[in-house]
C-alpha cells in the first residue's frame, strides 16, 4: 500500500486494486498509442470494441459462463435489475418466489410486486436478518417463473453458503457483493446480476448473466433499455454503454487473473475473513452481528453493544487510517467490508488495531 | 494539444478537455488528500457528497436553472429517457406531441408509443432530415401532455435555431449533443435531458432537468429507478449513482468556467463551426449535407458525392491525425463533431487539410 493511501473498508463503492488505478492513470490521456483516452472513444470504434470484447471474454472465462448464458452490461446498478428481472421473466406464469434475507432482497421483492404475484419463499426478518434460512425452511411455489435471492447481504453481513434447491424453478441471484469472490456453477442459475461497484469496477455498470432460454415473456411496457432480448441483440450497445467502467472491469479482471482467478481469490478472502472473525470470537468487547454459520466473507459486521464505544472505535480507527468502518445506518455498529481488492495487510492491521482497542477499553 | 494526442472528431463518446483528463489522472489514486480514488468513495461519504453537491451547484449556476426545476443524475443515457419521459409525464392527458427531425427523435417517439398516444407534430423525413421544420409547420395538439424535440441531430448535422412555440404545452427537449454549447432559457422548458458523453463527461450519466410541477402522473409500472419523483426525493441517490462520471462532469464544468461559461463557449463554437462551413461553401469537392439555415454547430456533415473519394478523404485524414471523421452508417459521407472540448487548433488544422485535399482531388 502506498504511503498516502488509507485502508478503505467501504461497503460500496469500495477499494479497487492499486495497480489497476495506477494503470488507469497512466493510460488516461493516451490509451496504448491510440492518442485518446478510453473515455473519449466511440463505443463502436475498433480500439474500444477490442477492450469490450476482451473484457467480456475474460469474464466468461473467469466465471466459466457456459454458452447457454449471455453476458449483458447494463447501467443503473443492481436496483434497476430489481425492475428488469420481473419485467423480463415473471410473465411466464405471473408468479415469482423471493427469499427475503436483508434490505436489498426486500427492495427487489417490493419492486417485483408491480409486475406480478410475488410470494415470500423464506425470510430472516424474525431475527433481524442475522441468519440465512435453511433449505428445509424454503417454500418453493410449483408455478413460480423464478426464485430470487441475494447471495450476500452487505448490511447484515450474512452470506448464503449453499445454492437453494428449487426443484427446477430457475434461480435468479443478486451477487452484487460477492461476485468473483468464490467459484460459482453458473449453469445452476437462470440469471445472475451484480452492480459493479464492489468486486468489479467503479459504480456505473451492472453485469447480467442470463440463460437465453428463459427469455420471451417480456412485459409489453418494458423500457427498451431494460429488455434483455434487445440488449442481447445489440450486444449491450443499444446505446452508448458505460464504456469507461467496462474498461475498468477489464483491468480488474486482469488483476484477478494474477491472484489466481476466483479459485485463488477464494483462498485469500477466506483467510482475510478468518483473521477478523477470529478477533470477534476471542473478544470481550466486540460482538459479531451475524450468526456464525451465515457469516459473510465480504462484510464483517460487529458492534460493542455500547453506542458511545462504537463511535469511539470508529473515530480512533479513522485517525489510524482505517476508513468507512461505520455500519449501515439501518443497523448501526461497525462493518468492515473486505472485498477482493482489500489487501491482506489492511485486514491484518485492522485486526491488530481491534485487539489493541480491546486492550484499552471495556464494554 | 500534446504531441501524442490525435484530433478526435467522434460524435460521442467524444473528446474531453486535456487539462480535465490530466487532473483526473493526477487525482486517480489519491483524491486531494483523501487517501483514495473518487472511484472508491462511498457515495454517501462526506468527501464524495462534497463533489456531488458542488457539481450540481455548478451546473445550476452555469445553466441558470431556476428553483422551479430539479436536477437529476440518472444512468442509461438519453435512450433510457426515451422511456422515462413518457412513463413520468404522458399520464396527464395520455397524449404527447413529437417532432421527428432525425434518428434519435424517431426512436424517442417510437418508444413513447408504448405508454400513450403519440402524434407527430412535424417531421423532416421528406428531405432525409436535412432541415428543421419552421414554426408554422408544427401542428401542436391542444391536449398534449408535452411536446418533445431533439435540439441537435448528430447524425444529420442539423440544429434547432429557435425554441418551438407550443402555446403552453410543456417543452421536453433532448439536448444530448448541444447542451452547454449555447445559453438556454431553462424556464421555457418543462424538461431537458442529455446524455453526458458529448459536451459533459464520459458516457454513463444522463442529466435531467425537470420542472417539479409537471410530476404526479407517473405510470404505475414505472421502474422505481426511472421515477423522477423518487429520484428527486433521494437526490439522485436511490442507489449508487455513476459517481466517477459525475466527478468528471464537475471537472468539465470548472474548465467551462475558464472558457467564459456557456456565453464564452458559444462564441468559440460559432467560430469553430464557421471555419468548417466556410470550407464547404467555398468548395468544389465537398458538399454540406444540411440545409444552411439548419446547420449544426456541433456536428458538421459533408460528403464529396463520390463514395470512393469519401473513403480516400477519411483514410488520408486518419493518417494525418484526424480521427473519427466517418459519417454515421445510416447516412455515410463524413462528419466532424466539434463539441466544446475540440480545440480551435484542431478545427483550423482540419480546415487546412480539407483545402489541401481539395487542391489534390476532383469530385
Amino acid at each position: 500500500m502506498s504511503a498516502d493511501r488509507v485502508y478503505n473498508f467501504s461497503a460500496g463503492p469500495s477499494v479497487l486494486p492499486l495497480p489497476v488505478l495506477e494503470q488507469a492513470a497512466a493510460e488516461m490521456t493516451n490509451y496504448r498509442g491510440s492518442g485518446m483516452s478510453v473515455m473519449e472513444m466511440s463505443h463502436r470504434s475498433k480500439v474500444y470494441l477490442g477492450i469490450f470484447e476482451e473484457t467480456k471474454a475474460d469474464l466468461r472465462r473467469i466465471m466459466r459462463i457456459p454458452d447457454t448464458h449471455e453476458i449483458i452490461f447494463m447501467q443503473g446498478g443492481a436496483t434497476l435489475q430489481f425492475s428488469a428481472v420481473p419485467m423480463n421473466l415473471i410473465g411466464k406464469t405471473g408468479v415469482a418466489d423471493y427469499a427475503v434475507t436483508g434490505n436489498f432482497s426486500a427492495l427487489a421483492m417490493k419492486e417485483a410486486r408491480k409486475y406480478g404475484e410475488v410470494r415470500i419463499a423464506c425470510s430472516s426478518e424474525d431475527k433481524d436478518h442475522s441468519y440465512i434460512p435453511a433449505q428445509e425452511d424454503i417454500k418453493v411455489s410449483a408455478d413460480a417463473s423464478y426464485f430470487h435471492y441475494c447471495a450476500n447481504n452487505t448490511i447484515y453481513g450474512t452470506e448464503w453458503k449453499y445454492v437453494p434447491d428449487t426443484g427446477g424453478t430457475p434461480l435468479v441471484c443478486d451477487m452484487s457483493s460477492n461476485i468473483l469472490s468464490v467459484p460459482v456453477d453458473v449453469s445452476k442459475y437462470g440469471l445472475i446480476y451484480a452492480g459493479a461497484q464492489k468486486n468489479m469496477a467503479p459504480a456505473g455498470t451492472a453485469v447480467v448473466v442470463v440463460e437465453k432460454s428463459l427469455l420471451g415473456y417480456e412485459h409489453p411496457l418494458t423500457p427498451k433499455m431494460l429488455s434483455y432480448k434487445s440488449m442481447i441483440e445489440s450486444d449491450s450497445m443499444l446505446n452508448t454503454p458505460a464504456c469507461y467502467t467496462i474498461y475498468m472491469l477489464g483491468l480488474v479482471l486482469k488483476w484477478l487473473d494474477a491472484q489466481g482467478g476466483v479459485e485463488g481469490i477464494e483462498k485469500i478472502k477466506a483467510e482475510k475473513a478468518k483473521i477478523l472473525y477470529d478477533v470477534l470470537d476471542d473478544s470481550k468487547v466486540f460482538i459479531g452481528c451475524a450468526e456464525k454459520a451465515a457469516r459473510s466473507d465480504m462484510n464483517v459486521t460487529f458492534k460493542t453493544g455500547n453506542e458511545e464505544l462504537d463511535e469511539k472505535f470508529i473515530k480512533e480507527a479513522k485517525q489510524a487510517g482505517f476508513e468507512n468502518l461505520k455500519g449501515h445506518r439501518v443497523v448501526g455498529g461497525m462493518r468492515a467490508s473486505i472485498y477482493n481488492a482489500m489487501p491482506m495487510e489492511g485486514v491484518r492491521k485492522l485486526a491488530a488495531f481491534m485487539r489493541n482497542f480491546e486492550s484499552r477499553n471495556k464494554r
